[in-house]
């Protein structure tokens, strides 16, 4: 098999790991949105990406979302006795990562390489794709502040202000990497993880060639809702979707992507809008798709792997794992 | 008063502490060594400058003689993680300074301007200045492993390798800063302090105008030693001279610098060398040497100070501390 997923930070993160489960981290390959990505006294910060590998190799904290599980802050209550309080805090061995992505980066390799090398180092063989080696970054429109950076929005502003829309900096500009491409056409089975639509899969989506590598592919594409019960899991998707005046259901969702996906997954606490959804001409699976620990990572990805095989002529073999 | 110190690491940084003590911050300034600097992951370290302003802030981890007392390595760790096992370790409140140090000379500002700021934010009265704004990069010729970097030399090799010779890269091209040349022109006491002569002293004296500086200062000239009973307090300055040839001794520190000095410091237990000293011309203080606390720090350095009043016409004053 060969399954390739696109996601942004935590729920991408945690389904990847329970993909990895369910077809083996060697059948796996996690294209990543990098327009989160910034810079921090030079350092090179690559949020999802650090989340997805993090998660992979077993060392993320699961319960603020980022860093480094156990991970201290030394470095923080040194900055402050310099009166410097950023608001974003980078874990002391977080940094390390920092560290050694900005200085293979200022030695010339591209960001698609050093992933790949902080991936092996950490033994993940799960193949992890940063979506772009070119610089895209998302600027929220708020009606508070205005255009804000996504980190002073999201972290600073710990996502409070009213979004009125999204930008993409230099989305025009930016190409997805080969190995995106590549990954995408190769692929027998597509998934938009539970991540944030118009935050984290809409960079991925919006790059030069993406959405007509999705068009023109042969294998299945299925989304997973990130909205459950008119919420988000985890971070504003929600929030802002009210925002921007779409309603926060599965069926938006749903809509937003039915251009070029066949089946979506949405929440048995949502089990309402199947029929809605079929009604857009996609397949439909109603589960439950909160994931509170691995086990539950393992047994939805399981389902959707064998929802997508479902959804093709020929027969792959699905989810190796026993079914729930 | 205006006393002007020139320093390396750990001794000179004790010494700068006592004359601290001694004179009041606001009427030193020290000219330290920035040979020794070098880069790691991107991040400018100047560990002379950093053991003096963590001295001076009362933050010098002083078991070790380098890095922020308390320190934690939790960066140390992760990159062990990635494989990266560097021979050079950067502690965890320690890397804040680097970062913000690579961050602003990133910016633009030069090291003068970074010492500054940072001192300045650590509540240090003394003034500190870099020796060089340009790059000076000592290399240590040895006998097992050809020229080595310092840091090579003397962190990962442990100062053990057998020193043909020292170089100064870069040395010729390298200016003084405006701001240490006008130190040294318009100070009233002139001190070199009991640093290693040949790694950190060396570097600042060869900076082209230092020594005409010190030849034309109308100010008393003293040199503290570094070498007590035939061994250095810390690091390699007696195994150095040994290699080189040189007798380790104060008599041969004294004569390494009595062109241009006017006094000599030496230990106690090395009154025996007082004579030879004075018959190259110069005046001599023997006492103990040996700062083992702040009070040592204090009470040497007070010594030194009227020692210098001593060798001048018109008296300052002197130290503004109790005599021992």
């Amino acid at each position: 098999m060969n399954v390739v997923a696109l996601s942004g930070g935590v729920g991408g993160a945690k389904f990847a790991d329970g993909l990895a489960q369910s077809v083996g981290p060697e059948a796996l390959t996690i294209i990543v949105n990098t327009a989160d990505d910034f810079q921090l006294y030079g350092l090179r910060i690559s949020p999802d990406l650090d989340t997805v590998m993090y998660t992979l190799a077993g060392l993320a904290n699961v319960d603020t979302g980022w860093g480094v599980s156990g991970d201290t802050f030394e470095n923080f209550g040194m900055l402050a006795k310099y009166g410097v309080q950023p608001w974003f805090r980078v874990g002391d061995r977080d940094v390390a990562t920092h560290l050694l992505r900005t200085e293979m980066m200022r030695l010339g390799a591209n960001l698609t390489e050093v992933t790949q090398v902080l991936s092996q180092r950490l033994n993940i063989d799960t193949r992890i794709l940063p979506m772009t080696n070119d610089i895209v970054r998302t600027m929220v429109d708020t009606a508070e502040f205005g255009v804000l950076p996504f980190q002073e929005y999201f972290v600073k502003h710990k996502w409070q202000p009213t979004v009125k829309r999204i930008l993409f900096d230099g989305i025009e500009k930016a190409n997805p990497t080969f190995e995106t491409l590549r990954a995408l056409e190769t692929a027998d089975t597509i998934i938009l993880c539970p991540s944030n639509p118009y935050l984290s899969v809409e960079p991925v989506l919006g790059l030069s060639g993406v959405k007509d590598a999705l068009f023109n592919a042969a294998a299945p594409i299925i989304a997973v809702t990130p909205i459950i019960g008119g919420e988000a899991v985890k971070g504003p998707a929600a929030k802002m979707m009210r925002e921007m005046g779409v309603e926060p259901t599965p069926l938006s969702v749903a809509q937003h992507y039915a251009e070029f996906i066949n089946g979506f997954v949405l929440d048995e606490r949502d089990a309402e809008y199947a029929d809605a959804i079929r009604a857009l001409g996609l397949g439909v699976l109603v589960t439950n798709t909160w994931m509170r620990d691995r086990n539950d990572r393992a047994a939805l990805t399981c389902e959707v792997i064998n929802f997508a095989d479902h959804l093709r002529p020929e027969k792959l073999g699905g989810c190796r794992l026993p079914q729930r």
